[in-house]
C-alpha cells in the first residue's frame, strides 16, 4: 500500500535537508520507540525526546537543533510535524475509489455528476446538485435538491447535505455529519411553539475538514458559513447563523449558538460551550471545556474550565464557594472593626 | 417558490392590522438592514432597533409601540416574532415530496402506509410499521419493528426510529436522530458487566421537533416520554425513562441522565447536563453549560456555568479555588483573633 | 413475545434460592409498584423500597436482607439487580433476523461473511471484510475495506466501521456509531493546516456495547484501543490513539482527547471532558460533567463539576469569584494588621 522512498528521494520531494545514507529504503513508519531501521519517525513534541537516543529508525524529521542529539539519519526541517504530516502523504497516498456512479444510487436527472466523481452505494442525489471534479461522494449519503460539493471534496460516508448547501474545494466530510438540518428557531405563540422557517443555507469554504457526527444548521435568514480551512472535530454543532474564520480550528464536543461570529486562526479547544450572538476576534484560543458567554476582543489565551479534583476535597470547596458572598462579607466586617479599632 | 403576497393579503391571512398601501407587493423577506422594498422584515430584538430608521423593507412587522420609528409600511402585532414564522410559513410553504413509496425503500409487506404518505429512497421499514397519512419517511431512514409515524409527521432523512417507539403527529424529526436505542443499563457481576435489558419504548406526543444527531433512548421498564410540543435542538441526549413535558424546549448539546423528569414550559439552553433520577418543576430556565444534580421545586432560573476569562486571570482564581478552604480557615482565625482582642 | 416461566424453573435456570409457590406463573415484568400477581419485579435502589410492602408482584427479586419485608414470593440474591438483569434475558430473548443477506446489501465478492451471520438491507460491505458467525449486522451499515466484524456481534442499524477496524466478539454497536473516521490531526503550516494522514486503526475487544451517536476515531500511527467488557453510552467522542481498559464504563456525551489512557474499572459520568495525553489509573470514578486535565495515578473519585444554583445567587458567587484574588489579598492584608498589632 505504501509507496517505495529513500531518504534521499523523500528529501527532494520534501525539499528538506538529509543526513546519512540517501539510499536507506523507507518502507513504512512509526513511532520513535517503534520504528525499525526501515521505518521513517518524527520527533514534534518536546516530551518524547528521551526517545531520540534510543530510536532505531531508519530516518527522523526533525529540528535542526535536534540533530546532534541522534546518529540516525535524519531529515531537517523547522517545522517536523508538518513535514511529517507531508511524508506520510507522500509514502501512503490515499486511494480514492474509481470515478463512476455504483449502481444503487439515487440519481436524479438534473443532477449535474462530473465524470471524474465517484458517487458510493445507496447514495440519493437530488434535483439540481451539482457535483464537481474528482469528488469523492462516499456510500449512503445524501445531497437534497439543490446542494452543491465542490473539486476534490470528499464525503467519507453517510454525509447529509441538505438543500442548497455548498461545500468548497478540497472539502473533507466523515460520516455521519449533518450539514443544513434546520436551525432551532421557534417562537412562542399563546402558548405553543411556533416553528420559524429557516430559509437560509450552509455554506463551506475551500480546505475544510469536518469530523464525524458534526451538525452546522441552515441559516434562518442569511446563511451559515464557514470560511476556508476551517478544521472541525467530531460532534461539534454549530448552530445557524454562525460565521467562522479561515484557518479555524474547533476540536470535539464543542457547542456554538446561534449568530456568532468567530475570527480567523482561532483554536477553540474540546467540549467548549459559545454563546449566541457574539463576536470572537482573530487568534483567540479557548480552553477545554470552557464557556463563552461574552465577545472576545482581543486576541489571547480565555477560558473557565476546572481541572477535576479529589472528589472529597471538591466537596468541600463547593460547599465554601456556596457560601462565597458570606465569608467576603465576614471579610468586610473585620476590615471594619480592623480599621475602627 | 415563494408566494405571491402583498400587504393587505398578508395582514388579512395572518389577521394583523396594517398600515400603508395594502396593494405593496412582498416577494421576498430579509433582514430590517437588508430588506429591498418588496420584502417584509421584522423587529421583534431590541437590539436591532437601530435599523428601524434605516430600514428600506417593503414591510415589517413589529410591536405598535414600535410603529411610530418607521415610515415604511407596517404590520402590527404584540409578539412579532411568532408574527413573523407565521408569515415565513405563508410566504414560503414547505414543497414536500408526492405521495408513494420510492422504488428502492425495503417495506415488509406487513407495514401500513396510509396512501398519501410518502417513503423516500433506501428507506427499511420493518413489520407492523404504520406510517400515518400525509406523513413524510425521508431517504435511509429505518423503522423497526412495531414503530408508529404519526400524520404529517416528517423524518427528513436518515433517522432510525426502534421498535414499537411511537411519534405523534406533525412531529418533524432531522436527520441522524436515533430514537429508541438501548438505554444504559448495566449490573456489575462477578466483575463481568451484565447487560439489563431495555424492554420499554420511547413515546413522543404531537407537534414535537427534534434536532439532527439527537438521541432518544428507549425506556428500561416502562418508557421514555416526551410530550406535546417539546422542541428539542442538535445533540441532546435524552436516556431511557426520562419524561419531558408539554412545550418545553431543549438546546443543543444537552445531555439528561436516566429517569429524570422535566416539566412543561422549562427551557434547557446549551450543553447543559442533568444528572438522573431527579425532577425538575414547570417553568424552570436553566442557564448554558450548567450542571443540574438536584431535583429542582421552584419555578425560576437556575444555574452553574462560568463565563471564560483570560487565561492568566483564571489560573490564578483556580489556585486561589482549589485552596478556599485554607482561605477560609484563616479568616476565622482572623474573627477569633479579633474577637479575642 | 416472552418466555413462560414459573417461579421454581426461573430460580433454578438462574441458580438462586426461591421462596413460595414454585407453580407461580411469571408472564411478565414491571416496577415494584406496578407488577400484578403473574409479575416479576425486583428490589436494587433502597430509594423503592417503600414499595415493597404494597407491592403485589407474582415475585421479587431482592436481597436476602429485605426478604422479610414482603409477604410476596420472592428470588433470593445478593446481587439482584445483576440477577434481574439475567431474568429479563430469560423470560424476553432478544429475536434476531434469519442469517443472510438482504437482497439489497452491495456485499463485495471477496469479503467473507459467515454463512450464520445476518446483513441488513442497503448495507456496503467492502472488499476483504470479515463477518464471524451468527453476527448480526443490521440495515444501513457500511464496513469499509478489511473491517473485521466477529462472533455473535450485532450492529443494530446504520453503523459505520472505517478501514481495518476490529470489532471482537459480542460486542453491541448502536445505531449512528461512527468507528474509524480519521482523528483530528492537523500541522500548521506557513498559514494554513496540513492533514495529518490517520494511519491506524480501531480494535474493540469482546463483550463491548457502544452506545448510539458515538465517535471513535481510528489511530494516528498506533491503533485507538477498547479493551474487553468496556461499556459506552451515547454520544461519546472518543479521539485517536485513546486506550480504555478492561470493565470500563463511560456515560452519555463524555469527550476524550486524544492519545490518553484510561485504566480498567472506571466509570466516567457524563458529560464529562477527559484531556489529551494523560494517564488515568485503574479504578477511578469521574463525577458528572466534570474536566480531567491531569493524570490521575490514584484510585478514588474525581470531579470539578458544580451543582446548579439560583440564578441570581450565582450570579453573585460568580462576581465573588472573578475577583477572588483580590479577596485573599485583603485577607492577607487584615493578617498583617493583625499580627502588627
Amino acid at each position: 500500500m505504501s509507496e517505495r522512498y529513500t531518504l534521499g528521494k523523500l528529501a527532494d520531494t520534501l525539499g528538506v535537508d538529509a543526513r546519512g545514507d540517501r539510499e536507506t529504503p523507507l518502507i513504512g513508519v512509526s513511532t520513535l520507540e517503534k520504528a525499525g531501521p526501515q521505518e521513517l519517525s518524527f520527533l514534534a513534541n518536546p516530551n518524547y525526546k528521551r526517545f531520540l537516543k534510543i530510536s532505531q529508525a531508519g530516518a527522523i524529521i526533525l529540528h535542526p537543533d535536534q540533530a546532534e542529539n541522534t546518529t540516525r539519519p535524519v531529515l531537517l526541517s523547522t517545522n517536523p510535524y508538518a513535514t511529517w504530516a507531508k511524508a506520510l502523504t507522500l509514502i501512503y497516498p490515499q486511494s480514492l475509489p474509481e470515478p463512476g456512479i455504483a449502481p444503487s444510487a439515487s440519481i436524479h436527472p438534473t443532477a449535474q455528476i462530473h465524470e471524474t466523481a465517484s458517487i458510493g452505494e445507496h447514495c440519493v442525489i437530488e434535483e439540481d446538485c451539482i457535483v464537481g471534479a474528482h469528488a469523492v461522494v462516499g456510500p449512503q449519503c445524501v445531497l437534497e435538491m439543490g446542494a452543491k460539493v465542490g473539486q476534490y471534496t470528499r464525503l467519507v460516508a453517510r454525509v447529509f447535505v441538505g438543500k442548497h448547501c455548498q461545500l468548497g474545494d478540497r472539502v473533507i466530510i466523515h460520516p455521519g455529519v449533518v450539514i443544513g438540518a434546520d436551525g432551532f428557531g421557534i417562537a412562542l405563540d399563546q402558548g405553543h411553539w411556533q416553528k420559524v422557517p429557516q430559509l437560509g443555507c450552509v455554506v463551506i469554504g475551500d480546505d475544510c475538514e469536518i469530523g464525524a457526527n458534526t451538525t452546522i444548521d441552515r441559516g434562518a435568514l442569511g446563511n451559515t458559513v464557514l470560511g476556508h480551512d476551517v478544521r472541525v472535530d467530531n460532534q461539534v454543532q454549530i448552530a445557524h447563523n454562525v460565521e467562522i474564520g479561515d484557518h479555524t480550528a474547533i476540536a470535539g464536543c464543542v457547542g456554538i449558538a446561534g449568530s456568532t461570529t468567530i475570527g480567523s486562526y482561532c483554536m477553540i479547544a474540546g467540549a467548549c460551550g459559545i454563546g449566541g450572538h457574539i463576536r470572537i476576534t482573530d487568534q483567540v484560543i479557548v480552553t477545554a471545556m470552557s464557556t463563552v458567554l461574552n465577545s472576545i476582543e482581543s486576541p489571547g489565551t480565555y477560558g473557565s474550565g476546572i481541572p477535576a479534583q479529589p472528589h472529597q476535597h471538591w466537596k468541600r470547596i463547593l460547599v465554601r464557594l456556596a457560601k462565597l458572598d458570606h465569608w467576603i462579607n465576614r471579610i468586610k466586617k473585620l476590615e471594619k472593626g480592623s480599621s475602627s479599632s
